[in-house]
């Protein structure tokens, strides 16, 4: 037996990370395996210095698909040395985004396509797919107006074009959950806090029950 | 009218960089359109913290996908900010090294597999492929052999291993050569190093006969 690889995902706004943090410890107080948590560059020193390449403000020249293949570099990396040993070592992996993220954002959101996106990626997992996805859902105005809150009003000059790109990545999440029904479970993440985090239980110990003690 | 993309390939110890430098200015006298030489990561500041990441001797754990998808992400940005804008411009752009190599090298020599690096670079390259490559070819034995002179048997230790990986890489090349009949050229590098030049000078000037003054 391995371990289960799932994912958090959705556009800015929605909420994951809190969702996600949230649900870590109602999930571990009832299952029976152990459960990590992890995102990318997670931890290791070869993604971090990929991600610092890529987060690098000089960097202002930076082709979309060169971003796209260092994203894909540190997630390879995050796979070897994290991921895939725990899944060896029968852990459940909680992963903060993963490939969904690069198919919605680089794909749709900056213009290079889904299938390009998701292909090259593929490389990078070698075939490696969740068992589960949790996308939560947000209208793009819902998701932009809470970053504005959170943010003090930091992206007011940049609203309208920040709208049409955050469309397009949830436009791109909402295709994925319709071509992969069984792997990604939508939840309503307009809903309060508490109730989009009993979703997201319910959801995972339904999908695995022998995992959890009820 | 665009330029034109002419690339050199051939496992170690071929003698590709010599020949490549000295056929420069025998075509530069004679042609009449400009000629530029380059090679990854092409003085991009980019592509450059890229290779350092590839590069630093801390990094002896990297995967060989992730180091694959690194070279393709620097080889995006070389193509971006200066392959396309030279032939843009109507520019010979003469390239040591291009996506052959990773095939040969990632692909073949360190297994990863021949259609997967491809594949994936076909992301990096967008479709821009060579319009002329010449192929220095050389058996693994002689190869090696020129590069242990040259290096004072630093290699001892590690010869057959070498060995090993040095056939896989030439066999890779063998086949895109064969499966690319019109775009690949081969050279025999082993013929000494002004009859190999000579043989490259030629390739180019019949490939392009419009360009230059005979």
């Amino acid at each position: 037996m391995v371990g289960k690889l799932i994912t958090f995902e959705g556009p800015d706004g929605a909420g994951k990370t809190s969702a996600l943090m949230a649900v870590i410890p109602l999930l571990k107080a009832k299952c029976n395996q152990d459960i990590i948590v992890t995102r990318e560059p997670g931890g290791n020193p070869i993604a971090e210095k990929i991600r610092n390449v890529i987060l690098d403000v000089e960097n202002i020249a930076m082709d979309n698909r060169t971003e796209a293949l260092l994203y894909a570099a540190a997630r390879r990396q995050h796979i070897v040395e994290k991921i895939a040993p725990a899944l060896a070592d029968n852990k459940i992996v909680i992963c903060d985004r993963f490939v969904d993220s690069s198919i919605a954002y680089q794909g749709a959101g900056r213009g290079i396509g889904e299938d390009a996106v998701a292909q090259m990626n593929l490389f990078a997992t070698n075939g490696l797919t969740p068992d589960l996805t949790l996308y939560l859902d947000v209208p793009s105005e819902v998701g932009l107006q809470r970053i504005k809150r959170n943010r003090q009003n930091q992206y007011d000059r940049l609203d309208q074009e920040k709208l049409i790109f955050h469309k397009k990545v949830r436009q791109a999440y909402l295709q994925l959950a319709q071509d992969n029904p069984k792997r990604i479970q939508t939840i309503d993440a307009t809903q309060d806090l508490t109730t989009v985090v009993d979703q997201c239980r319910q959801v995972i110990e339904q999908r695995y029950p022998d995992l959890f003690i009820v």
